[in-house]
């Protein structure tokens, strides 16, 4: 995702704590306290400018939503969107998904959403993609069994590849769809990608794994 | 497959028990005799009219071919391929895939191939699809481990299917291929249907998925 330099970004964050963390190391075991409820936690990782995570939000007031992004400058946009609109169960963390583990207590989430993550196409950089084993070994830590991945994507080439990692470690596909646009989609709510590239007419690519318990 | 009645069909099957098994009971146990040698013994179920286990059988000349196809009227075109050009690893097994455990003993074939198999589309057929759990069980059954299952399709409903299927049994993908004929495809040999849709721009999917041992 282009990013342009926010110097006011991080400011702004800061200035927002009842929905957006920044420190998540601290929040460690006490997201339900944040969000104030008991109600199932989700995260989309790698949650961009938030247009996914707020219609989810909007769409299933009893879930809690977590999007989880890296860059300051990118996460701005998803924290003015939550403010335009405030909801009760959206909100942001700005962190690093390498890290989950330091955000998580085992078994405090209970979905993980991936949607049009880098691809990564050169096998020299597999262990950066989202789907390679290593990031799975950490949502599987930090899911409440049996845990969901749910991930959106036009990649094809990311799409084989997270086929093929996530059944070798273990997970199964309860859906697969591999012409989304094109099939009975109830309630899809889309991504600032996904409207992109399915009005350039790509493919989107989805499926529901299962860890294996 | 379009099939015409002929009458003749089953005779001159009978008349080369050299290449075609039509009492494949008798057989089980016996593959490797009639190869006349040790060599992996690999299967393509449903092999329509032959096109592609005769050229398989000529790029590897150290693996056994069978192909199991349901139909007199269809798999006599596969035996006028083998009698035209004659290979000692390529034969042929009329017979009904259901059926399998009553014609290979467990271990007796090393890999199954499934091309373009009858899609099935109406979930209440999906126990005839060949990726269903029940064939899947025979499949495991009589392949030797870790038994390969190798499957090519331009159905996109069976192959999201077949996903969940395969990786529910607990089977993993060594490789997904969303768009073969725009990929690196080596050595790739067409089946009849392959040549039809791929020709026509269909995608043609493929996989190489594997048992868990
Ligand atoms: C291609 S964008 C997709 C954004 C959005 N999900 C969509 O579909 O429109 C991928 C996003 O993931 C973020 N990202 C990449 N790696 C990440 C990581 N390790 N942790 C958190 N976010 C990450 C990037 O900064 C970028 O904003
Ligand atoms: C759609 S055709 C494909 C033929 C060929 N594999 C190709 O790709 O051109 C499917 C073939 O599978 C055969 N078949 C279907 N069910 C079968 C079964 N249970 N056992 C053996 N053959 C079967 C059908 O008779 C038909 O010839």
């Amino acid at each position: 995702m282009r990013q342009r330099f926010k110097p006011w970004a991080k400011e702004k964050l800061i200035e927002n704590p009842k929905y957006v963390s920044v420190e998540p190391e601290k929040m460690k075991g006490k997201w339900h306290a944040f969000f104030g409820n008991d109600n199932p936690i989700h995260i989309e990782v790698g949650t961009g400018k938030g247009q996914f995570i707020n219609g989810m939000g909007k769409q299933n007031p009893n879930i809690n939503y977590l999007g989880m992004e890296l860059y300051d400058s990118i996460i701005i946009t998803a924290l003015d969107r939550i403010l335009e609109d405030e909801k009760p169960n959206v909100k942001l963390i700005r962190a690093d998904a390498s890290h989950l583990l330091d955000y998580f207590e085992p078994g405090e989430i209970e979905r993980v959403y991936l949607n049009f993550s880098d691809p990564w196409p050169k096998s020299k950089h597999a262990k950066r993609r989202l789907t390679h084993e290593s990031f799975l070994k950490r949502y599987e830590t930090v899911l409440k069994k049996p845990g969901e991945i749910h991930f959106k994507t036009d990649n094809q080439g990311l799409f084989e590849y997270s086929l093929h990692s996530m059944s070798t470690y273990g997970m199964f596909f309860n859906l697969v769809s591999l012409d989304l646009h094109k099939s009975d989609m109830e309630d899809n709510i889309m991504t600032e990608y996904e409207k992109k590239f399915s009005e350039k007419g790509f493919r989107i690519y989805r499926m529901e794994a299962q860890f294996r318990s």
